[in-house]
């Protein structure tokens, strides 16, 4: 299949290359505070915005006419599609996909159908990936696009949903176990409401922690040992989704006791979308200790919707990265692009510029925390601040035995009243800029 | 002092009414499913946005020119704005107030001469208080407006800043509880961050939430029985505050085992700037067990700050009281305005329009809520959306014993395939406006 | 075709009817302020989201399974649908329909067939239309949906599009005319960027306004009365349309000289995307003389896109009738619902409930809005609030003849100094709720 | 007076030094693409935020402690400012800086009185500059802070305050001419409503055009030769201000045949606000011909406020650089910072390091602008996007002759079906990120 208009992989040529296919900043082995660049990364090429969407929006249709979206019989479709995937990680020398059970194999009549169609697809998979060394960073079930999912999928006011769900996602766990995944992903496109007038939302913040539930129990059973990872977005389409964020969904992991076997996937325009910054929402994961994996695209601050731009911005992308070693960097999870090049970019090898593109602005990202980080001043400004918290009276206050009453005598006897300092927010900024 | 233009307390005069200074709606004694309209409202009115704010903006100074503003002697002026809460209460036939130490008495050199200043004007209170029987819905400590806490307050990074806290908070908790105050509140204005660069997330949350604890615990020591209620705001002053929504504190309160103790105290216009409805908020607060209060203002949905201005909206404020009466009503909460007139509404008499059009527009939130629960038509779409959850076989799959595999099992056994039902938002819209 | 569950037209009966398919406050013959209600707003039911819009959204997609949705023969979907448009505008009691040209009647192999399809369905309008006296507000042509259009209409870069939209704008006009349609509608939906680094945004506005040139010449030539409505919106799906509010389309219109001929279709859900309320787009478009016609929908503040309901809100639709009257009604324009029903509501049925639920509130509306003008008191507040501009030496400021400089030394001549006056604006919202 | 800790002006050192006050890219005699940077930018200081704001918000007040804050005679306060604006100019190495008469000097018992004390400082202004060759940028009158404009000053329903501002306005141009300033610059903060239900926007509209003409008037009889500068802002303080945006002050300008006189100057925080990217703004403006001069600061895109932050965001400035050069650069305009430090930075310094900071920032942007428009590559692109418009049968389209129908004609004749081509965006912001 001749799709793309080049056969070589992509290669890092320098920062000076001007061969519009290459990478100028991304090198998959260099080493980058110890570790190289692809193990920092562990990129992820994503099957729906990549091969499935055919440039449609609300307001207008297919602009890219993909040949396998008009081809009469879907199983073949399905089977040229799976090829493309792994051309398209072999041409970006990526190592990961990601996949909706429904992006990969069509639905028949019914559920079984479904199933053996995936699996069919799965097998096919299997082969591939034993072939090319490339790897499944997650699989996902599709529970929001048949409009049998309108009304919400382990929330639905229908307890046949909630069944029907359960069957579809324990068929996609199998299949993303027997593929040697690393995470399973559950992102809740529906579970939330259109209007609260008919909605009994006791009741499905119920089903949606029993279903969270019952999924990691069924993890366990079959020896599944990547996390499950929840994906956090505000709304769209829904007017207001359960999993509104890393805050929200870390209030229904405590409830349901899930901390220790659910982390976060965390997508920047879900962030925004959310009100937060990818930083915050990666660094409140962190501190909560559910930070799991991300979906690497970007949103327009100035639109209300999910735009999944690739990730192009440098500083951005810079700070994301502090985070993320600050986080420790990656075990199960990876960067996801998650990102779909714009309904006019109707040429195959835009996708190819797209994800090269990104690649690049996300190692120049790291290259920039890394420095920050061996510069170290902005560490030593930021330890400094907190400094006095180390010293015994304060610490304290932190620790069992501390009482109010006694904090208070404290500052009545010591006539304590605090000295501001400067944030020097505009001194770290330029600190970070030159660096 | 003639302050207002009227000597008597507003009274309800019935829909027809010409008076601009009388109730059309708002009948306190009035009973509404079974409880006086007074009892469902448990009004009270904020001492900080009704005599403290000049009315100054970020871009300009003072417009209400209020006598006090310009006294010499603070301790006088804090007399002079005592008395007439009072006389605001007695006009408005209102039986709660509300304020921050700081609203009540001036800072004196240190946080002594501060508590005695506080002490002082609560014994004023209490004389009052006896004589008028208006009571004290809440109290709460200003830590937001001095500068000592412009890095916030129990989440400072300078442990001196959490000290002070807890001696402030202490002393505010020992006057609210001398008063009667049926709860204490605490809103986080500064607890958050301006930029994450100089910021430990981490840390600052350890802060808050061990903060909370020592608040907690101290109020069981002295006997105050009211729940610690706790305001959710998304931002501003801050750019990020991490009392952000309902959702948010929720996580917060189960870490530290507080969600038994501490309730919310909900605001439309938070609400709003974290991209829910106020409906939204209560209704969340009350399936997670920790609806207490509300601050019953509104934003403006087009304006990204906290307006406050007061609620006027029939239909909003409709949809409000339903999820309050859904909720069980208030036990020790209520509805403080928390809203400010204008600032270019600068006569005195405008003060008492305000709160007498709320308080109507209130009303008639009630009593349409109250037709619509009697009426029983939308409770009933509600309920049948639901019903099949009380089949046994669905109620088994949210208990214990269920597991996905065996659902998955009856799914294909059965050939089970979920048949799509309208929502009837449009339908159900028009019933609630026929209502 | 039993598409619907009743047979004979919704009627007037009454505010305590419940009847759930019945009007409560439209009764079409009812003359408020002198007119008819019919007359008052002249409403019109929408082509695209009544018929033609099958329930998707980005993340899903047919909900509705219409039966024309899944025939064969395209011309044969078409003709259902144009008795179904009929059948709906019978039963609903409603004049007007308006349509897009795509909607219609399918894409050919080229434009000559699509033209000719769009003819063949215009001439069953024809008949149609004669039988049933039902009449068109305003037709407009499809220049987004299509892949040709996705780097825009008139402002394509590629001059090819330019020159087809003027083929496809000219036969839809032409057909427009022979259908007596009252108003000709363009909006600009893809008339703007994705990105302005591949955008000559200055060539790009002069390929708009000499579009608009070439139209408002044409409809001269072939002698159609009515204006050309141009429809505000600021985004969505492009990330910035040139229409993007009315401000800016006056000044497009002021540098081509159309203020006279071109007037403004302005929409609710348009106005809030562009941070305006639709009174103020109303108000604005009245003092600028561009009032055309509405498009009476409503977003949801809390979402960043189009959601198209439809119009529920009292309070909201009373201001909008506030200033509807003040600009004086409608002449050529009315009320188009540009509404959709959400993609849950699944039933034929929702579609009239829908409709008819927001009739009775825009007519709640209507009776509110007059309620206040013959009240008298709103107004009469306002023009006491600009009273002393009627003053000779006031007014002359306005005037030629005025001069800065003779204005200053009257102002320290007369020592003037301003004297703030109270605004006054929460005793204007309790007068309006009260009214 | 030792208010920075610096004595020697901040000088370029080179993008390795580690001095925290050095200009790393800030190189203000480099000419890049022919001119010098320091005639590129034309940077200014602002007087209000760097002199006048204390660090207060809507929760919290003075932070910064500035000895002229708190001594006794303003006219005392006001030369010490005075010293400090020339002294931070000099530390700076910036030649420009801009000032609200109130800003300078305070106010008096009456107008005449403040205008004495502005001419007072003026005249101290006069011989500093002679002595440091420093320039006026803009001179502006503040028209917002005194109550007396808390319902607007040009637009306010009293006559007097219309009056009054022009009297305020005179002096002010006098001031502004008498002082070389360059520009003189009115932004209309308070020029729009808190609420329609009482203003009478076309009354206030007509007054913002009658005064804006009032003023060009009389800087025609005065001989000031630079621009008038309207400054766009949507809202904040106000609910709707009418110099919303570029496009809607366009046409203001074209109503009252202004657009020749009046020039717009741009500020990044203000455009986001109104939905737009600083570089929409710019560009637009530049189409339009009323391209004036930038107040070059940054907002928070997740906050809906002002924040007015010092610009840092290397991409943004570089895009923001392309639509300046794009424009032709600066005539009379520069580059005003109109940021102010956080309220947490409260060290004198503080203010050194940002101004300097985001003076390296914009340099960069510069440097990156000039690398781009070097390399051409990005404009071959858009040339050969719009390419088919320079073929006389297109070009034609544009001009005089063109008819709807004669293009129609054309359009069948020769069957013209347009082809899509890729907008290549993710190619070319791969291009940006590149050079």
């Amino acid at each position: 299949m001749n799709f793309y208009s080049i056969k070589d992989a992509i290669k890092y040529e320098g920062h000076d290359s001007k061969n519009p296919l290459a990478f100028r900043w991304y090198n998959p082995d260099q080493k980058v505070l110890g570790k190289t660049m692809r193990d920092h990364f562990r990129f992820a090429v994503c099957y729906w915005h990549t091969l499935c969407w055919p440039g449609l929006d609300p307001f207008g249709g297919d602009t890219f006419m993909r040949p396998w979206h008009h081809m009469a019989d879907p199983m073949e479709a399905a089977k040229v599609k799976a090829d493309l995937m792994f051309e398209t990680l072999r041409l970006l020398d990526i190592d990961f996909f990601c996949f909706h059970d429904l992006d990969i194999a069509p639905e028949g009549k019914n559920l079984k159908e479904f199933n053996a169609n995936v699996t069919a697809i799965a097998k096919i998979f299997e082969k591939k990936m034993a072939q090319s060394g490339k790897k499944l960073l997650w699989g996902t079930a599709n529970m929001f696009s048949n409009r049998r999912f309108m009304a919400g999928a382990a929330t639905n006011p229908d307890p046949d949903v909630f069944a029907y769900c359960a069957a579809q996602v324990k068929h996609c766990l199998d299949v993303t176990k027997d593929l040697g995944g690393e995470n399973y992903v559950m992102w809740g496109g529906r579970e939330g409401y259109e209007t609260l007038i008919n909605t009994n939302i006791g009741h499905e913040l119920k089903q949606a922690g029993r279903f969270l539930s019952l999924a990691v129990e069924y993890k366990h059973k079959i020896g599944f040992k990547g996390p499950i990872l929840i994906e956090p977005k505000p709304k769209e389409p829904t007017v207001h989704q359960y999993d509104f964020d890393v805050a929200s969904i870390y209030g229904l992991l405590k409830s349901y006791g899930l901390e220790n076997d659910v982390k976060l996937n965390i997508e920047q325009n879900h962030a925004i979308l959310a009100g937060h910054t990818f930083q915050h929402e990666i660094a409140l994961a962190a501190a909560l200790g559910i930070f799991g994996s991300l979906d690497l695209n970007r949103g327009d601050y100035l639109l209300g919707w999910d735009t999944d731009q690739f990730a192009m911005n440098v500083p951005e992308l810079t700070l994301m990265m502090l985070e993320v070693i600050r986080a420790g960097g990656f075990t199960t999870g990876g960067m996801n692009f998650d990102a779909k090049i714009r309904r006019q970019s109707i040429d195959p090898d835009d996708l190819l510029h797209a994800h090269a593109a990104s690649m690049d602005a996300t190692a120049r990202g790291l290259l920039g925390a890394a420095k920050i980080i061996e510069d170290g001043r902005l560490q030593a400004e930021v330890d400094k601040r907190y400094a006095k918290w180390s010293e015994p009276v304060n610490k304290a206050m932190l620790e069992k035995g501390a009482a109010l009453e006694a904090i208070a005598a404290r500052v009545h006897k010591d006539a304590i009243e605090p000295q501001p300092k400067s944030g020097r927010q505009e001194y770290l900024e330029n600190l970070l800029n030159q660096v």
